[in-house]
């Protein structure tokens, strides 16, 4: 049984690991910690969970004396707010899973550039993992005292483009991400811009060249395609709850089928019990509330472009879901312990 | 493990079933039916199962040969097409459940007066249990050889009201319901009215006066309260994909505080695992995805009125989940086999 | 041309004085007014605006000194905040339009009861005209100094009951209304209940037996009825940004048929530009964006009782629209100037 | 008083003319013809037009002998149904404005390529002008016999891309549209695809690399640029009613600033009553119910990309009110005539 705790745990991404884990048959919850309602029941905020998981929420100033119960921690934070956790969780030998961006970047010049701010531990980068399984790195990850679990963007978009890079298919200078994201993603604060009637009825692209996101995915994308890529990433605001549809476009540098593509990422992915790669495009309603991602391809001969499109669930595969299968593996669980769970529709 | 058959797969109650049934430890899907799709894989349909249950399709031509396969028939039909298969159940000794409305009214006469039509097999109405388990019949359901599946408003209200009739507490006359349902509820046929675009940003009611429900609430509230009881029912359409909010309004017959109303609602559903007595006000997000319902009063002192409020999942207590509750029942299984999940939100 | 000025712009139904009075054929806005935005373009926060409407936000210290520029002055603020405004208008000798609750109430007493607060101003009640123009008021309208706009349930719920209670067919003690409504209702102020994610999918009651418009229904229907009303109310939050349904339910009086009681509601609201009596169940689609009141009746013959239903645009027959039209009966115009648009559909 | 007859008034497109020109000062309503609900009032299908426009829908039958009574025939059918109308309306000298494919296309072959169908009456392309105003075409506008107006994403994407073609910025292959249109661009019929509880939470890219409105796209694009031009456009579904969100990707050409760029479009664009250049990103919200089509840009220096965005509302700049705008122009009234509307939000 591993014994967790949870930093942040009544925000988007925190309630959802505390939703899995409850449900999760080999992990249990020593304790959740929360800023806003310190005291309050949990299920007093979500109420869905009343009756089921009654347990009250800690302040930080909890926290360091409830380390000795746990063998890993979770934090679901803002950046540059999980640091100072993972510190603690070091000084005690406990392993530590930030859902936040503390731990992606390997260059604190490149956070410094998207951040706008300083590491606050950087001797831990070292020690960090960036905890996308499926770019095979379960090695990595088993042994590893931190994983810097993905962002929801870079995971729906590295996942969708790594098969051509891997395979050298694409021009390196010619990748756009254009992706479309539930309001979840915009978190649970106050802010009028997430008002259902904000929001309702409208798209949006926001943070167009300046989301931080784009220093992950090319970060990771440069190291498959062993060399540094700069490409062009554009975020959407959609009116519905969860969900990340990523469309990427790139230019192909040689003449190859469609199906000679899919059979690339069928490979590719073939022992990835997460991955869907699929003929059918991907529409988020089909891995809404899973830790699916769903892929499908296609070529447009008249540009010579492939476009590779994925769906993910932002709030779990990324987020919450692959944060806990990153757990599985450093604890040698089965890889879909507790997160083995299909959309329900409609 | 419980073998079942599934005539009706493919609408939304009928997966719901499946996709309940297929996360079951205890059951085992042996076959699906449908109508439209025979043939096709089941994942083609709901791209969701992709992977996950890719089985075909099978025609209702092929279910008699199939029954010796199942130890349960579950029906999720239209009125008046379960009857038939019901038939064949019996021919056959096995379990029957209906989710439709074949066999939920005792009277013919009433069933002819709401539904304009006979019913096919009148000799089975006798066997057939009302099967809300919530209402003590656990052993009914448990020796009976037919389910008859309570409707989704009428799960809702009976629910809601059942304890003020139980403990007499409300004027028979005075009852009114006004019950909100999402579009599901109506189900997945191509019709203009269900369009996006003509349910998106509108609430309205419809079947004023007329629903078929009605019947089946008031035959089952008669039961409890021991009178015959006439009332008004008014369902309505809003625009969210899942859930019913049931608003019950009724004249107390007597001073009696919230608190005391409180106590007998608590007693009433004291362990009852699905049923949830809370003191907040019901909300459908709490209870999406869930077999779960919850209750609130409130006592208008102003106006000596009791509003009792429920939520359900309208496919999952109102169908799908209630049907495996009782299946669990019948079988001697936990009665939260396979149903054990929270909503997740947002 | 009616000179006109806006207190609390920025708000919902403020914003939405400004979209028609923009598009008035005689009136001009000669300022506007924000608290929270002194200074910037109206276009900046309701960008829909953008090149049309550039005006600054002025604050509400430059008020008093604005004055002698206007004929009338609206307000679109919380409860308690309008009287000074009031206060101010009187003194200039210039007509006043709250759209807020803070002359609606004859009482004193009421007010305080429901609001838990005194009158600002109790010397301007006497002056104050309920502005519900259907109830056949425009002379007081016309010749008042202020109008107290009604609120946006109150409008839907007494303009369905008011020809049963002018006819007399009703039993007093048997009104349940149970209304419903879009989330723009609960303002634009950043609070996490009004979040997309928090209201999306999903339908709830609230202010359950102690929702404020309560005592302003029953004054209204009191005056009618000609008899102290006392009735249980229930308003709802649905996932859409517009619209009210508002569903009544009362006991007949007598035998009378649905053909009878219709010709009842055409003969009461027959001159009525805005009042649509239909055959169809209403749906809040068919009113938005305008300021129409659409209401269908049906008798449950069985239960004897009389289900009025109507629907408006919160907004606009709610609020902004309504205001309009009592400024144009004040003001000598075509009561549907600048009103005169139609609801958008899909 | 311009006369016309509108066919195909139930669809969604066609309705939407029928709603713009009712409140159109200088036009008139002859006649609207359906398929579907030959002999019905048109309010009984949209019911938002009751009491206002209660004219009963005529059938195909009878156009011919109509057309003495107008000026001008609007088509809003599928694409292959226009074209014998307009066989009609040329026979009797009437001008003729088509909604649909059929005389978008220069070249028969292009048509065949994306249609799979031939032309009808390939004599008449020559007569025909696409109707987009803002490419400096009023003259031909205003003399030619048909206009072939836009489809609601060239309309979109044109508009964004334009300026760059037209100062010769990009490079001609590198051009990538990601669309977003709301749900009504998929139309009024019946299909499992198109119902509420199969769109609502979810998005999904579809047509991808065959969408026909690529050639139209490329047509006009090639015209501005001087160049054949292919390149990739890709459409989603947004659960929303309407609007599109245009999101285009460049190369640019040589080093040039946002700001510079900003200038051309300014310029471009500095007589144009429809066409808003914004700094704030678009959103479709502020466009819905509008002739308006909202534009930004964005430099990605790191890439030496340029994000052109656009966004209106499918059904009317998309379709219904560039149609009338097109009216406007060819029968020398104001070029907003009875399109003087602003977004009504929320």
């Amino acid at each position: 049984m591993v014994r967790v705790g949870i930093i942040g745990a009544t925000g988007y991404a925190g309630q959802q690991l505390v939703w899995y884990l409850n449900m999760h048959k080999n992990a249990e919850i020593k304790f959740m910690v929360s800023n806003s309602y310190v005291g309050q029941e949990f299920s007093e905020i979500y109420r869905n969970f009343k009756k089921f998981l009654d347990d009250k929420l800690i302040g930080v100033e909890d926290v360091e004396s409830k380390l000795d119960e746990i063998d890993v921690l979770f934090m679901a934070l803002p950046h540059g707010k999980s640091a100072p956790f993972v510190k603690l969780a070091m000084d005690k030998g406990i392993k530590a899973i930030d859902l936040g961006a503390d731990f992606r970047l390997d260059s604190e010049e490149t956070f410094k550039e998207w951040y706008k701010d300083d590491y606050k531990h950087p001797e831990f980068i070292k020690d960090a993992v960036y905890g996308l399984p499926e770019l095979k790195r379960r090695e990595e990850i088993k042994n590893c005292k931190i994983i810097a679990n993905p962002g929801c963007y870079p995971t729906a978009s590295i996942l969708a483009l790594a098969p051509l890079l891997e395979n050298d298919l694409i021009e390196k200078d010619s990748i756009v991400i254009d992706a479309k994201s539930g309001v979840s993603g915009a978190g649970r604060s106050a802010k009028i811009a997430s008002l259902y009637t904000e929001c309702n009825e409208s798209i949006k692209a926001y943070g167009v060249t300046t989301h931080r996101h784009t220093a992950e995915i090319e970060q990771e994308l440069s190291k498959i395609g062993e060399e540094n890529i700069a490409l062009t990433f554009t975020p959407h605001l959609v009116p519905m709850n969860r969900g990340i549809l990523s469309v990427t476009y790139s230019k192909l540098k040689k003449d190859i089928s469609e199906k000679e593509i899919y059979d690339l990422y069928n490979k590719f992915y073939e022992n990835e019990y997460f991955v869907r790669v699929i003929n059918d495009l991907p529409e988020t309603r089909f891995v809404r509330g899973t830790n699916l991602c769903d892929i499908a391809v296609r070529v447009d001969k008249r540009t010579n472009r492939v476009i590779a499109i994925s769906a993910i669930d932002n709030l779990i595969k990324g987020a919450a879901g692959q944060a806990i299968q990153n757990m599985n593996i450093m604890f040698g669980l089965e890889e879909n312990d507790g997160l083995d769970i299909l959309a329900m529709n409609p």
